[in-house]
């Protein structure tokens, strides 16, 4: 039957067992997976088209909802991490020659640019320095002077440190005829959101951060207004794959029966929908207030230890993932590499603008504990010792 | 903190347990995972850049072009399933404008024009009846006429259970200045594939049928000729996380220090990493041989039945999904119906094309044995006394 000899031998790398080395994860996600997660991921693989697994995946879309605080109908898990997510907004909600705006500060925005510009869109940036938000007042100047359909807002600027407001930004967006696209990946179940009174377009978040699934999904869901757009777009989206419209039906967010679109991965989703049941067995406000708690604790720890906060504004940093100044004539790299070897601690540099800038430390979900921060904190003074240190 | 009240409960769906039935999945994938890949999900995360994390990457770029036969740098795991790798293709491959072959004579091809459709390639279609394979002479027919930069086939159709053989398409794709996209998600593992050998410049395959993964990741390879063409593009891919370069930089498959691209799936990852090593252990000859018995076995036991299969000539069989004709009188969907609630087995209907006229039966990897046909063909039986049947 073989009708050619094999030119590649089986490697001699996978002869020898996995190694996953158990690390506390304290970087800006993915982060730990809680037990009742993991367990979820054993279970053996079901049909994607069996009753079975449609019933998880509504109680998906319930959970979702919930963390959400949204009565959209089209309300689903994506096949991809926060980045799909993004590029499904931007995607779906764009026609080539639209015109979109776009908050850049820090990398997400950038990201988003990048995105939009692929698909022809005309592409506005409202550049800021990281480590700052937006003002209502400068969000109307853009959306006068450049007239987008749509608006992207990071709410959580995992780069910069940065929580972004969001009460009237909705309302400003639709008395422009604009819809507001909002970014929850870094942020979603540690701060307050409130996707249906904030008048919130779009809103998106990942499976990886505070909900302690394994990264590889995202949750997204769409307001009438964005429903419709979709719904009523003169061309087809440039992805198949990423196309909503056959997403919203084969998660059963339309009134038409499900249609086999793409094999959505089972086990993750097992997990997510075990990590939405633990949210809202926790509760929003309980889940919010402990992130806040433990990460002012933390703030705290770093101060007591000389090290600069990044976000100079108490109420603008963000309750999840918090960054630090590099410490004055150290090498980042030192630090992180030092706490991941010595202290089984995942912290990491900057990203994007604030590459070089900061170090990250995020407190996500079951991370978000006072025992979480004594540890890095501990950690982190020991590197300050034995890590080389420039004259300055 | 919570500046707003909450609009949505905690939903009641959420409260109850995660149900997972346990089920013999028989159906064209996703097939049962093996157990070490359970135990391979069951790590904790670990970062996207810490070289242990690249140290898994690398043995599933090793595993992945042993199950290849190939030797391209440009080999790595996809995040996404099989049609996220065809998208994939499509979306480096080729730019706007540029002139495509494909193949269908299955849902597969008719996919992949969708796709490229989109992108706004100028497409051309080789329609085949489903059940019917490419001969060279038809292939050099098309490539004379249409003169097309890529062509596409399908190796495994798992729609309609053809084997689409491979020795020679390559070259005469070079011939006319054309370079080969294959298929392999349904037949990887269980049918000889040699890409280097062969001349496949891209191929793809997913991890959830003979490698007894988890769905949602796929795997690709590029030979250096569509390397060159993906890296000389003179328009940017429509996609950013599906975009080849950026990929290929952060599976350190070219020269530059690695960069973070999006958060892939971790767990995921483990999971496909030890499906490879035990595909490795196995041995290609092996594995192809089985699923050959197997699937072998299995037609002659569904033609003792009086069942009909649906690809005539034997050799053009699929060893890894088979169709069978409904049987005349009977609702497809009543036997699969009667086979997962009664005997806890799925095999499911046609697809695309196919739909309504046949069942498909997989054999894939762990459930490739003697076992799984009895119980199937048992089931079948039973099935065939129990399910209505209109008079003929």
């Amino acid at each position: 039957m073989a009708s050619h000899p094999l030119i590649v031998a089986p490697p001699a790398s996978l002869r020898k067992p996995l190694r996953v080395p158990n690390k506390l994860l304290l970087g800006p996600g993915p982060a730990n997976l809680s037990s009742r997660v993991i367990l979820a991921g054993t279970h053996q693989v079901i049909g994607p088209l069996q009753d079975e697994m449609y019933k998880i995946m509504d109680d998906i879309k319930d959970g979702i909802r919930y963390a959400f605080q949204t009565q959209n109908t089209l309300t689903l898990a994506l096949s991809g991490s926060g980045h799909t997510a993004m590029e499904v907004s931007v995607l779906n909600l764009v026609e080539p020659g639209e015109s979109v705006l776009v908050g850049v500060n820090g990398i997400w925005g950038e990201r988003i640019v990048d995105m939009a510009e692929r698909i022809g869109a005309k592409v506005h940036q409202m550049v800021k320095v990281p480590g700052e938000y937006y003002t209502l007042q400068e969000v109307e100047k853009g959306l006068t002077q450049h007239k987008p359909v749509v608006f992207f807002l990071t709410h959580g600027e995992s780069s910069t440190g940065i929580l972004q407001p969001l009460d009237g930004y909705g309302d400003l967006c639709h008395r422009h005829d604009c819809l507001l696209v909002v970014d929850s990946v870094a942020s979603l179940g540690g701060a307050p959101i409130y996707m249906d009174k904030q008048g919130i377009d779009v809103l998106y978040s990942g499976s990886q951060k505070v909900l302690n699934s394994p990264p590889g999904i995202s949750l997204i869901s769409f307001s009438e207004k964005a429903r419709s757009k979709i719904f009523n777009r003169k061309t087809k989206p440039l992805s198949f794959v990423l196309d909503m419209k056959l997403l919203a039906n084969y998660w059963g967010c339309d009134n038409n029966p499900r249609v086999y679109h793409h094999t959505i991965p089972i086990i993750s989703l097992f997990a997510l929908r075990e990590s939405l049941a633990l949210l809202a067995d926790e509760g929003l406000e309980k889940s919010w207030k402990k992130h806040q708690e433990a990460t002012e604790y933390l703030h705290r720890e770093l101060q007591k230890l000389g090290l600069q906060l990044f976000v100079k504004e108490p109420k603008a940093r963000l309750p999840t993932v918090t960054t630090v100044a590099v410490p004055q004539g150290y090498n980042w790299k030192n630090i992180t590499t030092y706490l991941w070897k010595k202290h089984d601690i995942e912290i990491v540099g900057g990203l994007g603008p604030s590459a070089g800038l900061v170090l990250r430390i995020g407190l996500l979900g079951c991370n978000a504990t006072k025992a979480s921060v004594d540890r890095v904190i501990l950690a982190l003074k020991d590197a300050l010792r034995h890590c080389p240190k420039s004259k300055l």
